[in-house]
């Protein structure tokens, strides 16, 4: 009976999808809930409300590259998912570990923004982009070797999907090790990977109007 | 490698338009979070209470006006993302860049609804609209130029989508300059503008029970 | 240019529905938010936590009444959009407007739960359901006037629909009307009304195994 | 009339599946907002913040279990509505029934781990199990006997749904007994069933390269 109750259960793709979206929408807005207005109190004049917003600017920053971060990891995710033919219990539970992670992220950033010099907090930063990438790396690996990618997909993706992860995870490494410099260092540092992976352009723009064949033969 | 990973990365416009609706969602609905109850203690009397009440109406309006703003953007992006063929990449992260000014909306309105005299708060307000409107235009320019969108877009429509958002920038920005005279005329004038975009019909209802051609060849 | 635009945008049915599932998702979840647990200083002993757990109850009541309500219009909503061949500018916006109401019920809730004897607390939640019904009303009276129907659509639907959002109504106007006696038998009313459209059978379950040709012909 | 807008109500599981994401998509991530970056002015040094970030340990473990108590209900829930041909009003309520249950379990979860040697806390969270094992099982059980579910339903899965849920039950409850003894024994207990319906295996994983006949016969 179990047997037969896990063949059916947690296959669904869509479902799967539809809840990392919920909770990567939840996660992404509540990150700006904290900034907070500034109080009616303490401002005074035209020119006060405008230093109480530059005071507010470095939250806003920190609160940006959360959102970067966020968006990175559903961007991941997300190339992943539209891969699969289906999914299985075990991928399902793999996937849910996953956003587990995302939640705390909101979390981290918070202790990072409030504790930024501290190596504790950096490292605990670190962890969980670790457990991020963890998560992703062992669901590919799974939905590989069981088979669950969808026949048309190009023969090269299972590895460079791989070699992504392995490479953006061997920099963060390299940038927690900066603390034992500095911590704003390994932030700097972090802070230009998470840049180069999310905006850097990775080939040039096709900008030509005709078509070419690998345009087409996009899915 | 990392040119084949993003010729798969981010196509998905469903899950694109699922995570905006999961966004556009817990902002539109956490805007009125911050309505309180009066205080229990500061009421007396069936009076008291309708006063209190009465209290809260300015607030009340100013998170329809948000949420009237986020809805005339939600109404934009969808419209877009229901033109596209397939997303990529890059597209991708222009549309999280807009989410992420969505995001800031509920901050920059509390901020006007606190501050409404100041420019300060007035400009920060009219930076989030464009920031908004910005996005919205480049992912449009995007799209167009790569050639994402259906085979089936009507041929006039890129040219009607941008147009409407110069169109409307250009009003919010002599909405903003209004501010040199009074802030209060700059938000009056800003509220007209989007009421328009809203609830104003565009063109005659059709409320003929013959279908006409135009009628039968909408999709 | 506008009505070139005006007839593309809007008209994802799904889009709008993914919208609604996503604000009624965190309206139902945000209810319970307010739920405290006890003081710890407060608490003592094994039948000390018994007696806050009793005290919480009637807040638990409350709270599950609202989730009801919010249950009863989701299911109207749903049945609306299930019915759409597809929508337009002008119906979302109607349906945004239900949504704006869909999110002032949490507030208009806790208004009543903590003034449940004034009239002005019982009369502010009546108009909230009074502008959830009548958005819906319109909602479905401009699908029907502009042909957005699935041509699927049972001939006596339409009808049914009208009536039901009417006599609905007339029902919760009758209980507002009663607190002119007691806002306590209003509420009484109003809930009874509730359970009555949300829980009692309106036919009896058929049970029989052998589908009915009306079962089979259900899509 | 009634019975024909019975007829159309509440028919959409996509719908249905899409607010259920929602909702556990809001509770999971709700889950960690209760986590506070330790106080600036408590913490003295690297040493201070590796003891405060040790401190918050116990309240993550809790967090994480009741992450895992939602994705158990979550993948339950998914599998059933991924079985359905359609719903029926009747069968969206007892889900609407179900879902106002996972709303709970924050709060449930929340007072478990302020009051754990108390029994009251402990009833109070099994009851919620039970209202969430007893919705999914009335749920299924619904659905069978009105043959809403989709023809391709393996016939040996209704029987194991159901026994499923049974044997899960049957150990929450003889795990709730044991507060006879000791609540933190339940707990453990409980905590143990948890991880066993989550995360064991409970068929060898499939890892060699050749499908077997049952694996291409999935849907």
């Amino acid at each position: 009976m179990a047997s037969s109750y896990n063949h059916v259960a947690g296959q669904s793709v869509e479902r799967l999808a539809a809840l990392s979206d919920g909770i990567f929408g939840v996660g992404m807005t509540l990150l700006v809930l904290d900034l907070r207005t500034p109080a009616l109190e303490a401002v005074r004049g035209e020119h006060g409300l405008w230093g109480a917003l530059a005071g507010i600017l470095p939250q806003l920053v920190m609160y940006m590259m959360s959102f970067i971060t966020l968006g990175i990891f559903w961007v991941g995710q997300q190339t992943q998912l539209n891969l699969l033919e289906r999914s299985d219990r075990h991928l399902t539970w793999i996937n849910l570990g996953f956003l587990f992670s995302v939640t705390l992220l909101p979390f981290s950033t918070k202790l990072l923004a409030e504790y930024y010099p501290y190596r504790a907090a950096l490292l605990a930063y670190w962890f969980n982009i670790v457990l991020l990438g963890g998560s992703l790396y062992a669901s590919w690996g799974y939905a590989v070797r069981h088979r669950l990618l969808r026949a048309d997909t190009p023969a090269d993706v299972p590895a460079a999907v791989c070699g992504r992860i392995r490479t953006a995870q061997a920099l963060y490494a390299f940038g927690a090790l900066l603390c034992l410099v500095d911590t704003r260092i390994s932030i700097g540092f972090i802070v230009l990977v998470q840049l180069e992976f999310a905006l850097a352009p990775r080939f040039r723009p096709r900008r030509s109007p005709i078509p070419t064949p690998s345009q087409t033969l996009d899915p």
